[in-house]
């Protein structure tokens, strides 16, 4: 946790802030925080800045002089489109993403997601936010992702995702093809596309190619998805150059 | 598991292949074989090819026309330096690295590692042949990865990771830096190092300097060692261009 988030819940009148809960926790058990230390702080979806402990107990914790007077680091333009990973890969993807900058997560249904991942707690709005909220004290970031879940393939692909990828690059992440051209658009925002363990079926691969999505090589290698999201949205996304 | 691998033992002298354990629960409960089908294999530290399945029991298989006759895909010149990370860290990145074809990873100590990861039974070597064997058939290659051991900072930094940076680039992800030029050696054989959670205190920071290594940054952010492991392996080893 390198920067505790700040709910507009948090702030009372009187311009103090009182929280509760897993930060309290931190600033107790890591931080071992007293009143008068100074603390890196963001206010959710708002700036960033620091504020200094007033009291703490085991359950609460008030700030004062709260300053929020920095901008959160700038988005990764890319939007990942990701067909549903088993539940323990969805957390621990949704937090590293969420670290890398992205701010718009689709997961959607493939022929080869298995049905049960779609009834799993892990897609409950609590889980996906404490997870987004992982991924944004990692990364000192106030910005929440959002994250849309699409459970029928083909309302996705025909109706949806056409707007998605309009006016921007597009890449299908595919084992064993070489790089195509992004639909000519690189630098712009990105579409990025990741299929299942398994790999898309051929019909989907065209669906995609009938869409103008081109492909992104990520070597002969087959990876699994959690290590092949990493590096192809860190590819799309220009964090490495 | 996207290739059975083979190991010198389940050869016998008539040039049939006799295996068991994990790789035959594979084939029994996900691949569902039976005698005729066609698997690709490869033998460890060799070739890949096929074989056709003979004799299978729910413990032990039988392979005849064993054909080895590919080449392995190409190494990442990436050689991974990185402050042990804690076990089922160690656990997930081992797997990971390796599928994406790293061949060389050396784990040592840092004053922000805590001691006793050291302990961890991750570490036994039976453990690490495991998480790399699971590397090699996720990414469909057979060139075991050498994984060292370097429990003391200083004997390790001053007597032998000068002879592992000589004659390529060397790289210290960093957060919050800027590129350096990787000691002018791009596209050589790169050694990467890695901090811990934390990062590295100021005076390794400065050994690693007087080392001549270049600052290698992912950005602004500050991302968890396993996805800045992703990111950076990614970068150094040309894999995303």
């Amino acid at each position: 946790m390198n920067v505790i988030l700040l709910d507009d819940a948090d702030f009372n009148e009187a311009g103090t802030v009182r929280l509760s809960g897993p930060r309290v926790q931190h600033m107790n058990n890591v931080l071992a925080s007293v009143p008068g230390d100074q603390l890196t702080v963001g206010r959710i979806n708002g700036k960033l800045g620091r504020a200094t402990v007033g009291k703490i107990s085991a359950r609460s914790a008030e700030f004062y002089d709260v300053v929020l007077d920095r901008d959160p680091p700038p988005p990764l333009p890319v939007t990942l489109v990701l067909a549903l990973p088993r539940p323990i890969v969805v957390n621990r993807l949704l937090a590293a993403v969420t670290s890398l900058g992205v701010k718009q997560v689709y997961l959607f249904h493939s022929r080869r997601v298995e049905k049960s991942y779609w009834h799993s707690p892990v897609l409950g709005p609590d889980n996906i936010g404490k997870q987004l909220r992982l991924g944004l004290e990692q990364a000192v970031d106030t910005i929440l992702p959002e994250v849309h879940l699409r459970k029928r393939f083909k309302p996705f692909v025909e109706d949806e995702l056409p707007g998605l990828i309009a006016g921007g690059a597009a890449w299908l992440a595919h084992p064993g093809t070489r790089d195509g051209d992004g639909s000519g658009k690189k630098g712009a925002r990105t579409t990025l596309i990741v299929g299942p363990e398994g790999g898309f079926i051929p019909y989907e691969v065209e669906c995609f190619d009938q869409l103008g999505v081109s492909r992104l090589s990520l070597g002969e290698r087959i990876l699994r998805v959690e290590t092949a999201v990493h590096v192809a949205v860190a590819k799309a996304g220009g964090l490495i150059r």
